[in-house]
């Protein structure tokens, strides 16, 4: 694994974090602790936070967050403005009023298995596994498990 | 009020505004004329405009847009990808051609009471008031007062 | 056309663009090879694709991304958060797991016609037209031809 992507890019932000060959990372990018596998391409204005690990192949693309916890298989598509969701109640505070810290609440896991792809500004709820090759459409909100090669659509909106 | 972030970071664009003890402010940000109150946190890729006020011990995840008009309670958890939005029918040009400026619309505020969660996602309409420690689901469109205490869920899609 | 906004603004990456007179381009934003005619205005951590074409005295907020395949006619408002899709099935890699190239999927064209309003988060799906005047509703998910005068709501989450 390398150290930097293939490519060079302007303000990027990268700390820490493990690449395969070929990885292409684009501008305005904010990447600490991850790691991502061979020829997976990173689009700009994306967050990837600490533990998590892309596959090899991957498409992220701009204006996506990736949280800790999450997991993603090879040849996965992330489209734009996708967010992964890591707790099931965030709250800023305690009951006593200090900010909450790491040990404040309970990380649920997602795992995204190979080929699956996720259409643009949907959300991922902490918790869940989407199946190899499933495929989310745009503005979905998945909150249970998707079985491998299922198709989930958002919800259209309707003419008034 | 302290005129910067107690933390330093990359790419911040920082323009008259006021900040308690203990601010940390990510990086790519862009904020101006707004205050925020001790011990809260700012993450990467947001704007904050003009006007805003944010109280002590909030959470302001990453790709969030907070717009001239809101104000914020205490220990407020505002998730990653949150749009608020002060503009009942915004448009970019008047019927006579020229290009809206500040006269030309009402602003809407937005009020979102002490230790409050909106969940990643969200879009939080103009003219709303969130009530105190309620719970706005992800990808929720909030478009009425919510009471203090009560939970809003997003609309999960469903498996066709 | 001229090759540079008419304002000045740090961490701007813009590429092979044509601008009209006056045009302001904010920080924080990633345009190549497309086409924004005069007076209108871009938001930051905007991303807009080789092949765009904008109009004049229109509005593209913050956080926007508009990609490949969009034409937007003059005095349309983009709001903040909105994503243009131009793919209808995106997949990272071909059956062979070789990774996707231009060559390997079709580009679904979107027009926006003139004095139209996309509210803040909408999905602007591959293939449609939204009409002349039309008001997409924050939140919205557009999958279907948008008359022109017409109005679409997004879906505002129920109380629980």
């Amino acid at each position: 694994m390398l150290q930097r992507p293939s490519n060079d890019a302007p303000s990027r932000l990268i700390r820490d974090c493990r690449f395969g060959e070929g990885v292409v990372v684009g501008p305005f990018t904010n990447l600490y602790e991850c790691e991502i596998g061979p020829g997976s391409q990173v689009g700009p204005f994306t967050e990837i936070q600490a533990g998590v690990e892309i596959g090899a192949g991957c498409k992220i693309q701009s204006h996506s967050f990736i949280c800790s916890g999450v997991l993603i298989g090879d040849g996965v598509f992330v489209g734009h403005g996708v967010v992964f969701v890591n707790d099931k109640a965030p709250r800023a505070t305690n009951p006593d009023g200090s900010l909450q810290g790491q040990d404040d609440w309970q990380l649920l896991p997602i795992t995204v298995e190979p080929t699956a792809t996720i259409g643009s500004g949907a959300l991922i709820l902490g918790g869940v596994t989407i199946g190899r090759g499933a495929m989310i459409g745009a503005g979905a909100i998945v909150a249970a498990d998707v079985p491998a090669g299922a198709t989930i659509r958002g919800e259209p909106a309707r003419l008034r």
